[in-house]
Formats: C-alpha cells, sequence, structure tokens
C-alpha cells in the first residue's frame, strides 16, 4: 500500500462540473477498504505527535476524511458548513468565486481559545476555501496547526494564498 | 461514558431552519473527543462480528459518521449524495417532502453484487431519505446488511417506511 497506489485509483473526469474541467474522482479510493485506511493514516502523520484539539473538515468530502482522522488522532470534529446549515450562532467568512462569492461559517463555540486545530480538505485549488475555514477557526480565537489536503492541484498555486499556514497535501497533480 | 451522556450533549436548537420545528443539533457531540470516540463506537456495534464490506454514508452529516465508521470497522466508504454532486455514472432515487420532492444518487460501480453494506444518517425522521438511500444500495445489486441512526425522531413513524430492513439508532426522541 503506497501512495502511489492511492493516486492511480483517483479516476479523471472529463467535463464535470462543465466543460473544459478535468475533475479528480476520490470515490475509487473511498470505495477500497485498505486504500481508504492508509490514506486516513496517511493524512493522521503529520500530526500523530502533537496536541491537536479537533479536526475541522469542509463541507462535504472534508466531512468524509475529517470524521475518520479525528476518530484516528482521538480528537473533536469540527464542521465548516455552507451558509444556513448550521443551526446555533455562526461566524461567517466570505470568499471570491471565478465568478461572484460564497460563504463558509462555524459554530461561535465549536472550538476554543489557544487550541489547536487540524483544517482538512479534498482539494488545494485556488486555496479561496481552505483560507476562509482557517480565518473562521482563527475567529473563534484557535490556532490552525495545520492544513491538510488529499489532493494539491500545484498548476493553481493554492499554496500562495496560505503562506501563513503550515500546508500539506498527500498527492499533487 | 455513556449514552446518557451522549444524548444530554444534543443541543436543541427551536425555529430551525424553520417555525416550528425544534432542530437537534449534534455539533457538542461531535467537538467533544471523548463523547465522538464513544458515539463511533457504539454506532458501530451491531456489525463488529458480521462481515460489511461499506458504510455508506448520506450527504452531509452521514459523511461524519460513515467516514470514522468505515474506518472503525476496516471496510469501505460509499458517498451517497444530493443530485449533480457525483461526477461519474450514477443511479438516482427521487424521494418525497412535505411540500415536492428531492433526489439522491450512487455511483453505478460505487458497490458489488452481493456486498453488504450499512447505510448510516445522521437522524431518522419520516424514513424518506433512506429509503431512497437503501434503494440506491439494492440497484448496484448490493444488499442492506443494516441502516444505523445516530438519533431516531420516534413520534415521526420513520420505522414504518423502513420494515424490510434492520433498523437500529442510538438515541431516540
Amino acid at each position: 500500500m503506497s501512495i502511489e497506489q492511492i493516486k492511480n485509483a483517483i479516476r479523471d473526469i472529463p467535463d464535470f462540473p462543465k466543460k473544459g474541467i478535468l475533475f479528480k474522482d476520490i470515490t475509487p479510493v473511498l470505495q477500497d477498504a485498505d486504500l481508504f485506511r492508509e490514506t486516513i493514516h496517511l493524512l493522521c502523520e503529520p500530526y500523530r505527535n502533537s496536541t491537536i484539539h479537533a479536526v475541522a473538515g469542509v463541507e462535504s468530502r472534508g466531512f468524509i476524511f475529517g470524521g475518520a482522522m479525528a476518530l484516528q488522532l482521538g480528537c473533536a470534529f469540527v464542521p465548516i458548513r455552507k451558509p444556513g446549515k448550521l443551526p446555533y450562532k455562526t461566524y461567517r467568512e466570505e470568499y471570491e468565486l471565478e465568478y461572484g462569492s460564497d460563504a463558509l461559517e462555524i459554530h461561535r463555540d465549536a472550538v476554543a481559545g489557544g487550541q489547536r486545530i487540524v483544517l482538512v480538505d479534498d482539494l488545494l485549488a485556488t486555496g479561496g476555501t481552505a483560507l476562509a475555514a482557517a480565518k473562521l477557526i482563527e475567529n473563534c480565537g484557535a490556532e490552525v496547526a495545520g492544513i491538510r489536503f488529499f489532493i494539491e492541484l500545484s498548476f493553481l498555486n493554492g499554496l500562495e494564498k496560505l503562506d501563513r499556514y503550515k500546508v500539506d497535501s498527500l498527492i499533487r497533480f
């Protein structure tokens, strides 16, 4: 079981969600028990010897990795969601899209001052979503101990936007 | 750590998502490392001594429990999603809502004939969503070994709609 085997299982879907985009479909990795276990193991690797209070996952695919990582690291899980989905008092961060803007929310009591949080999402593209999510964690007074991606699309230079943070990606294209 | 402690951590939010609905907010359970670990442990309990090939989670909160359960049971994870989110060839099932209808999709190659799948979601209300999700698993030729809910709202009689299946809920209101 190696990173190469995980990478080879990722499936290219042309023209999804729209013409000209080559979508990286991660479901073949999830639906293979060995690849899924090894992926979670490797995603947790950088944090195994440090104090992490929670893994925060970005809706929706970040929830799959985030829940499993929280279990493996023995810490809490915090959902970061699209506007209107979280029922309690929230902080909100807007971020730019190619056309228009979107936003993410976190519960105001989701993490506490002084806590060290790992942020996880499936894909680093331009970095806008992750930057908004990181700011939400900081709005609560907590520290972003690291940002973890399953896949990084290096040619989109998302790392530049996240240069204040410790960012690790498992697989690069 | 007991079911009672988990139940006590669930937070009532009045009038969410709309007036007159008392929403059960599960995030306080997720954001406590001990409660989260115990919840995943208990959700896996009925399947620990049987052969389970995959946990299928319903978008989005089902992904949090589902990913962690798949890791703990040593099996695969299969996402069941809202229409248009899965990039590959899908099966689709529509289901009735209070007003109008909605639909769920599964990748056609997500599970294989003869496999035994546990379906998980955070909440059993009227049972419509879970029934659609169970049918999707059967459309792929696989068997629904069980349906697992974190919370069951017993007064909505969702169990009736799912009477063909082995259904277990961790917490009842």
